[in-house]
């Protein structure tokens, strides 16, 4: 039986070893949501880059451009950090290749690349993404984006929700953070967006727009997509 | 008021800034309920090394030698790493100075040097601790030494334990570790030895040694020292 294991922060990614194994990405608040949403709203891949000047270079080669630092849309840029910028058609996204970078989510994107496969998870994908993951028959890590690299809790319930998920095909009892993990979403399962409004993450976002993301991002099974990341590029495997 | 945080692992100490802070260092399994168990056995101080030649070298000048790694008590040495070693009466204790040395609990002492006051905590000398962290009235970081950089339960769950004693003097909703342990300590509190058997830690050591370790460890408010870690050597704050 594969195992499932849950890495709370990318700054422990060297202790976990990803050869092999499938990765599955995760940043709940707000870049794996949103790149979740983007791919379901039809843009055609997203490149996950470091700086916000790297981000902007592309868009000479017709890339929308999305930036976001400390929780803000950066100057300059087409798109901030929110689903919502997919889906309120202010910029028309269909058919459109995005360049996009933000605090957390990116770096935990490039630190995974060592793995056989690395997914892009959020609650919006998360049936998609245990499907995928049943098919692979791999051993899988969660690696969370956390925040500056501490602990978050909204990226560690989505660890537990997908291990809940895939409990009876992969053992999930092996590590002491997924069984924290599973504990808290237990805990959280019944009301996850009232769990989270105690989360310092959410507080510190706290204002009607972040609130209205927050509730968007922690609703699972919204899209089919699968987006995966591979040569610098994240395509919805579903779409290939 | 402070705040009070909690570090899962020494490997990301790095990103909490200790400076004017008080640290409780923990390694319920076992190192920091040793050395708990060890200055209310009567030892007179414990100096904490990196490396089991190390520890040896210090028995010329008449220490008593305790090493354990990954698990076990070394080669050549007077003590492994379990309480009952300063309980039994095998090796007599009392007025001695230890040497220590294990793979998760050195590490994360001298680690946590930047602090201002660098406290030894376990379940065992919960309350002494709880008291002491109070009276300094200063932010306080629970440094977890997890295992080898990992997340562990054991010490998740004293980090919340400690926090749910300090509630009313500390902020303890600031960070999402500490309130993913208070949720996991209000899981674990009604039994913790039983919820500990699920760990992988616990399996890990799963004999019938360990597990009466384990239980012995997770006694709270057994002993009333308050281990302090300072110029090299770990005394009973409340004896000096």
């Amino acid at each position: 039986m594969p195992t499932l294991d849950i890495c709370f922060s990318p700054e422990l990614l060297p202790l976990y070893d990803l050869t092999g194994r499938v990765a599955v990405v995760v940043d709940i608040l707000r870049a794996t949501s949103s790149i979740v949403t983007a791919l379901a709203q039809g843009v055609a891949h997203l490149v996950p880059v470091s700086e916000v000047t790297e981000c902007q270079a592309l868009a000479a080669d017709g890339y929308l451009t999305a930036a976001e630092r400390d929780g803000r849309q950066a100057e300059g840029v087409d798109l901030g950090n929110s689903p919502f910028g997919y889906l309120d058609g202010a910029v028309a996204v269909r058919g459109r290749a995005v360049a996009i970078t933000t605090t957390n989510g990116t770096r935990a994107l490039h630190l995974s690349q060592a793995a056989d496969v690395v997914v892009v998870g959020a609650f919006l994908n998360l049936a998609a993404v245990a499907e995928f993951v049943r098919r692979q028959n791999k051993d899988v890590v969660i690696v969370c984006a956390g925040w500056k690299g501490k602990f978050c809790l909204e990226d560690t319930l989505y660890g537990g929700a997908l291990a809940a998920r895939l409990a009876d095909a992969f053992n999930v009892t092996g590590s002491d953070a997924t069984l924290a993990a599973l504990d808290l979403w237990q805990a959280a399962e019944p009301d996850v967006a009232a769990y989270l409004l105690k989360s310092s993450h959410v507080r510190r976002l706290n204002s009607l727009e972040s609130h209205k993301d927050m509730e968007f991002c922690v609703r699972p099974d919204v899209y089919d997509v699968v987006p995966v990341y591979r040569n610098g590029r994240i395509v919805d495997e579903v779409m290939r």
